[in-house]
C-alpha cells in the first residue's frame, strides 16, 4: 500500500504467489485484488507452508489487471518474477516474441513484458544456465530496445528458481536499478538479535530477498549491488556481477 | 455444470472448499466465479492434501454471487454447509436472525440463508450435540416460516464437521428433500472392483458423500434415506432418523 | 490512490457509481476492483451522461469487499453513500437492525455500517424529511453506541439525493469530521477565472461536492462547517446547521 | 445457461455488450461472471439504450476468463465478435500474429483466436470491403492450419459492425457451421402478429441477428445459410454467398 523505495508507491493491480512441495511443479495462486484484503491470501498464507515461496504484488502500467498479468510466472519447475520494465514493450514487442521459442510461443498468456522476458530466458538456456540466459534475454532486449530508439530499454530487478537454488538480479539501462535487498546469513543474526524467538525457528540457511526491507531488524538487510546476481542454495550463496549478453554474442 | 438430479442443473455462481490441516482452524478457500475454469482452484485441487475436505458448488437464487455467500461457512474448527434453501427466508430472516446468539451476530457476513441457519445451529449447541442442533435450526425455520404461511419451509441437505466426525443430513418439510450418496465402505468396494487401483490408494474408513453420484463404480454409492442423519467418525458410521425440534421443546 | 485529507489514504477496494436519466430507478454500477485501472469505470464514464450523479471509493475497513458493500446505496429514486463509519459497528449493528423498518429488513445485502444507516433513514422518513430523518438516525446510532461504551459513535459525511435535491452532511460525535467542499457558484468562477473553457461548458448551477478539492481551480472549493448540512436543487441552496436528535424525541 | 442448438450448452465464462450513441467510439463493457446473474449487466441494460448493439456470452474453450478474453472486440468505430474457434490455434497462433500489420500487434491484449481474426481482418482491409477483409483473414487461417495439418481450420459465426452497417457471417471449412438467425422484417411480423405490443415499438427496419431463436414468435426466424454474408444497413439488406479468399489472392 505504501512502498517506501518503488516506482509505484500503491501495488494493488493484482498480486500472486508460488510455492514448492512434494509435486513436481510448483503451486501458484494468482488475483486481480490488492493483496492487503484478500481473504483467500489470508486463508493460503495460513495453511500452506513451504521451503521456498515467491510472492509478487502488482503496479499495473498499462497492462489489464487480470491474472495472466500476475507475477509469478511458471513453466515447469520455474518460477520468475520481475519488479520493473521493459521500456517501449509496445513498440519491441513483436521483435521480442519472434525470439521466443516457437515451442514455447503458444504458452504466453497474458501481455505483461515479463512473461515475454521469461520466455526469452527460457529459449536462451534457463533450465542450464540461469544467469547467462537472463543476460542474453536482457542483452536482446537492449539491443531491439536501442534499434527502435529507447534510450534505457531495460529497468528492475529479477527473481526466478527451480525450486531447489534462487537466482536474483538487479541491473538497469541506466544503471539506476530498483532497490533489492537479502538478509544476512542467520547466525550472524542471532548473534545480533540473542533474543528473537524468530530467528531460532528458521533454520541457518533460511534467507529472505525482498525489494524492500521489512520489520524491525535494522542491520538484518543487505542491498545487492547495481548490476549483480545473487545466488542461493542449500548451504552456499554467492553474489557475482551482471552484465547483460548482446544478441550477436548470443548466438 | 450439468447436475443431472439437482434442482438447479448449472451450478456456476462461485463454490468454496475447506479443508484441514495442523492448524487448529480449517482453510477456506471461495471464488465468485465458475468452478469449472477457475485456474486457482485447479492448483489448490493440486497442491493441498487433507484428510477431510468439504466442497461446495453454488446456484444463487436470489442472494449476490460475493465470497461472503459462497460455502462452506466457518466458525472456529467447524465448517457448514448446505444445498437447499429457506423457502420464504426474505419474509422470516428477521425473526431468524434475533434467535440467533448475540455474540455471534456480528459473525454474519453475507445474506446467505444457510449462514443464519448454521449460526442457528452454533446458537442451539452444535459443539455439544451436532444432530440436536440441526434439528432445533430447522424446527425454529419450519415453526417461524409456517407462522408466516409458508408451508414448507425447510429444504435440502446439509453436512457439517468439526474437522474430526462429520454429520450430514437430509430431510425437507415437504418429504421430497434433495438427492445425498454416500459410498459404501471400502473393504466392500475393494471386493467388488479388485482392480481399480484407486480404491488401494485409499483407506479402509475413506467416505465420499456426494449430492450426486460421481465416476464409474455402480454400485459403490448408497441413498441416504428421506429424514435422515449419518454420522462419520474414524472407524465408526451411523445412520439414524431424523426429525426437526419445534422451538417450543427447543427452550 | 493518494487522498490527502482522507483518514485513509489509499481507497482501493472497490467503488460505486449512480446516475439518473429518463428511467425512474437511478443507474448503479459497482465493482470490487480499485477504481484507478477499472477499464468498465472508464467505458461507463466515456459513454453515460446525467444530470446528476454519484461516485464512491472505498477503503474496506473490516467488513469484505464484495459489491453488496460498495456505495452508493439505493432504495427506490433515493442513493446514499458515506465517507467515515460506525464506531463500535459490531457490538451496535443488531440493535440497529432491529430499529431498521421490517419491511426495508430484507433489503439488507451487504455487511456495511452504512447500508444500515440509510435503512434507518428510510425507516424514519428520509422520504418526507432527510434532514431530520438523517438526524434521527445518526441519533440513534449514538444513544445505541454510548450504551455500550462508544465515546464518539458516529464520523463521517453523507451525500443523499433522490435524484433532484442534494443533501450532504458533515458531523461526527467527536465533532472532528472528516473533510467536505463544494463549488462556489458559478457566475462567480467565471468571473474569477474567465479563460476557463469548462466553466462556460457547465451551466449556472453546476455544483460539485466532493471530500477533497480536486483540480487547478484556487479558490473554487469552499469548506462545510462542522456539524452542518448542505441542501442543493435547482436554483436555490442552503447551508444549515446539524445536530443528531436522540432517540426518545423521534419516537 | 442452456444454449439447445450451441456446441457448448453452458456459456458462463464472461459476456460482453458493445454499444453506439453520440460518441465517436462505441463503448464496451465486459465482465468475467456470467452474465446470468451479472448485477451490472441488469443495470446497464435497465439504463443504456442504442440503435445498435452488439452482445456475447462466452464459453472459455482453453483460454483463460479474463476481460481482454470477452468479445465484442473493439478497434475505432470497428465491433467484431464470434461464434466458433480456430481449430489448432495454438499451432498456427505465431504466423497469424506474424500476418498482422506491426501498426496494431501492440493492440492485441488477450490470448483469443477472435482477437487475432480481428486483427487480421483489419489487415486486410476492414475498413474499406468488410466481406472481402473477412474471406482474407479467415482465407489465411485456413492455409496456416492446412499447412500445419489441421482439417477444418475454421468455424463459426461472425458480427461485425462499423456502427451504420452490420455485417454477419456464418462460414466453416468443414460445411457445418454454427447456427445464425436473424428475424424476418418488421412489417411482415407486424401483418404476422398484429396484437403485439413489442412489435409496434420497434422501427420498420429493426433487426435482430442471433445465434439461436429468442422469445415466442414463431415464423419470425429466418436461419442464414451455410457459407454466406448478410448485410444490413439504413433501409436495405443484402444475403450473398461467402467464400475464404486464400492468401495468393490476398497479396
Amino acid at each position: 500500500m505504501h512502498s517506501k523505495l518503488g516506482a509505484e508507491t500503491t501495488n494493488g493491480d493484482g498480486f500472486g504467489i508460488g510455492w514448492y512441495d512434494a509435486t513436481p511443479a510448483p503451486g501458484v495462486f494468482r488475483s486481480i485484488e490488492p493483496a492487503w484484503n484478500d481473504q483467500n491470501l489470508r486463508e493460503l498464507a495460513g495453511h500452506i507452508s513451504s521451503h521456498l515461496f515467491f510472492a509478487h504484488i502488482r503496479a499495473a502500467i498499462g497492462s489489464a489487471v487480470q491474472q495472466t498479468n500476475c507475477h509469478p510466472f511458471r513453466h515447469g519447475r520455474w518460477l520468475f518474477m520481475h519488479n520493473g520494465f521493459i521500456d517501449g514493450f509496445a513498440a519491441i514487442k513483436r521483435d521480442l516474441v519472434l525470439a521466443v521459442d516457437e515451442s514455447l510461443f503458444p504458452e504466453i498468456k497474458g501481455q505483461a513484458d515479463t512473461e515475454v522476458l521469461f520466455c526469452l530466458a527460457l529459449t536462451f538456456g534457463l533450465d542450464d544456465d540461469p544467469p547467462g540466459a537472463v543476460a542474453r534475454a536482457i542483452g536482446l532486449v537492449e539491443a531491439r530496445g536501442r534499434v527502435r530508439g529507447v534510450e534505457y530499454p531495460f529497468q528492475g530487478t529479477i527473481a526466478t528458481t527451480d525450486g531447489e537454488t534462487l537466482w536474483v538480479f538487479r541491473y538497469s539501462s541506466a544503471g539506476k536499478s530498483r532497490s533489492l535487498f537479502f538478509t544476512r546469513d542467520v547466525p550472524s543474526l542471532r548473534q545480533q538479535y540473542p533474543d528473537r524467538e524468530v530467528l531460532r525457528e528458521v533454520s541457518d540457511d533460511a534467507r529472505l530477498v525482498v525489494s524492500e526491507p521489512m520489520g524491525d531488524l535494522p542491520g538484518a538487510w543487505i542491498e545487492m549491488p547495481e548490476a549483480s546476481c545473487g545466488i542461493v542454495s542449500k548451504g552456499d550463496d554467492r553474489l557475482l556481477p551482471f552484465t547483460p549478453e548482446p544478441p550477436q554474442k548470443a548466438r
